[in-house]
């Protein structure tokens, strides 16, 4: 498989919102498609918390990407005409400083001596990344979920930057319900005695807790709709075993145990750490005492906002809540408002209602973004 | 503080319904007000997971119970009329066997050697207690939570004993949803060093697996909305400290962290896992084939279901899918649908909503309760 990441290394020192700086960070990033010689049609990406900058394969790299179906020639966000960038998150183990790197100055990983992160460091980050690639003004800037965030960071700290925002299962802020799961995961991963402090070894890290972490990921990060389609009360093949007693029953507790072992080992635990408190810090009406006062100083004369029915992380009110934001300080704003069955990762799960949707967007077929859209 | 606990120990040996049996097991129960001379007012409630069987304070232990504000003279289920009976689920571990019980086979604990708990198996318990009582009929059988399908059970296997059932946030099985919260909430006990493969001693339980299991019975068994309405994204009184990075930040994390600090060391972790994973394994449909059947088999005159709308361990729709089939089954039935936004938990938190709406079940108010109830 090749290798289609390029890095960036911002030299100097990177001073951090909350404090304390980074020694010549890197910035893992991959683009598609080519910058126009006026060079106003790239499409900056932010992801969720867990994936890499590979949002799409590409012919230096063929795996499929995260948001394989949305991104490539001819695909919603099309790379015949956009050059698209996406950026693995300041803070994230896939390329970028973060954690898991070595620290210039002490030779050692950071580990916990990382500095605080913020959502706002990794926007800054996005930016430094922008202005190398010669870029003054971005098409569009495009986040869901904790990459939504990041986008409304970008936004109301260069706000001369972004003519657009794709703003998707998002919100201005994490609420409590959300900081009480994350909060939860971060425990089950440092209750690992295998965390040792932040200082485990490569060859033993805290798989237990990143397993049961992300669980309970996977359980908030999809509906119990769809779960009672997908599996009802079916029960695992094999044949409970006597003195077996707490062995998996049910397909559901099966897919988990799957899912978690596919997750283990990919990512690393002090990244998962540092990423999961910045989405819990994150609170856009910090930028001016509230979230009016911030929505007003961002530029972007469009904004799209998604949400589904289903999410209970970001649920359906935080996107209304940033539509009426939005309009109330006098942008036009479309805000589509699904009926997925796939809760917070429909962005993800649900191609056939999203890739419309974006496909209007980048279009620009207002009309038919309109038909789409809900009242508020 | 006095004990009001009674103890009854069922004679030989008690076969469980998946197999494997206990010997002379012994039954923990309460009971407040007086038999009446025809034998025909009494009402037994079957409890949560969680709870002992003291649900109300008097004279000989004037603690609060779990139901104060339910269960006592001239409150909703008023003892000066009633003869209420609160069972410890078997499996438990307030007084009665349960897998931290010495099997008085051996002289040691049962812990994993107890047999596969039933909700059925507490219904059967309950029976005996009743018959112990010279008890032919129940006024009503109460169960909220798990306590409602342990009334289920007992409804379906012994159909003659009771004239009514109050169902109270419950189901007539466990959707996946629930199961894979509960799946996990076990797997987090299991996976602690100190859990020791259920062998651990007793001064040195797996506490850490204990608390995070709490903390996410805790996050589930609220709604979003309350907690929104409570924390919002107040942060702790202390101040943050650098190098202290994980430390709690919000309110809501140090309200899980004080409520999960309070649970432990109450509950025994194996029988936590027992009455976990019979709750999982509890359907009705077991019973004859199909929910119909079940339903079909009971012949409790009338039953009251309650549901509250930000429940999502049982959600609203559970228990309109109970009062459709009991109706189905010719049974008179009252549907009540609350607004309650204290989730799972507004049988024990939103009293103002919930008292009176016993107060009229058990006055016979059946003008006031229809009042009440929502179509269905």
């Amino acid at each position: 498989m090749g290798e289609a990441r390029q890095f960036l290394t911002l030299p100097g020192r990177f001073q951090m919102r909350q404090g304390g700086e980074l020694q010549s960070p890197v910035i893992a990033y991959e683009t598609w498609g080519e910058l126009n010689a006026h060079r106003d049609n790239a499409v900056l990406i932010f992801t969720g918390m867990s994936p890499s900058a590979h949002a799409a394969s590409s012919p230096a790299d063929p795996a499929p990407g995260w948001w394989e179906e949305m991104v490539g020639p001819s695909k919603p966000i099309d790379t015949n005409r956009f050059f698209v960038i996406c950026v693995n998150s300041l803070g994230s183990c896939f390329g970028s400083t973060g954690p898991a790197s070595i620290n210039p100055d002490t030779g050692e990983p950071y580990r916990l001596t990382f500095p605080v992160l913020n959502l706002e460091d990794v926007a800054t980050a996005g930016k430094r990344l922008v202005d190398s690639l010669g870029i003054s003004s971005l098409y569009s800037v495009v986040g869901p979920s904790m990459g939504g965030m990041s986008t409304l960071a970008f936004a109301v700290l260069f706000p001369e930057m972004a003519r657009s925002l794709v703003l998707i299962s998002t919100g201005a802020r994490s609420l409590p319900f959300a900081t009480a799961l994350r909060s939860l995961q971060r425990e089950m991963i440092r209750k690992d005695p295998d965390w040792q402090g932040g200082d485990y070894p490569l060859d033993a890290v805290p798989i237990t807790g990143m397993r049961l972490a992300r669980k309970l990921g996977m359980i908030t990060y999809r509906s119990a709709e769809e779960w009672e389609r997908r599996f009802g009360r079916e029960r695992t093949a094999a044949e409970r075993k006597s003195g077996d007693g707490f062995a998996l029953d049910f397909e559901v507790e099966s897919y988990l145990e799957h899912q978690a072992q596919k997750f283990t080992g990919q990512f690393d635990a002090n990244c998962y750490l540092y990423l999961s408190r910045a989405s819990d810090l994150f609170d856009l009406s910090d930028h001016g005492g509230s979230l009016q006062a911030a929505l007003r100083k961002m530029q972007a004369e469009r904004v799209l906002v998604i949400g589904v029915r289903t999410d209970f992380l970001f649920p359906i009110k935080q996107q209304y809540e940033l539509a009426h934001g939005f309009e109330h300080a006098g942008r036009r704003v479309n805000l589509v408002d699904l009926p997925s069955i796939q809760g917070h990762d429909s962005f993800l799960a649900d191609m056939d209602r999203f890739r419309p949707i974006l496909c209007d967007f980048f279009n620009g077929d207002w009309q038919a973004l309109n038909e789409r859209c809900s009242a508020f």
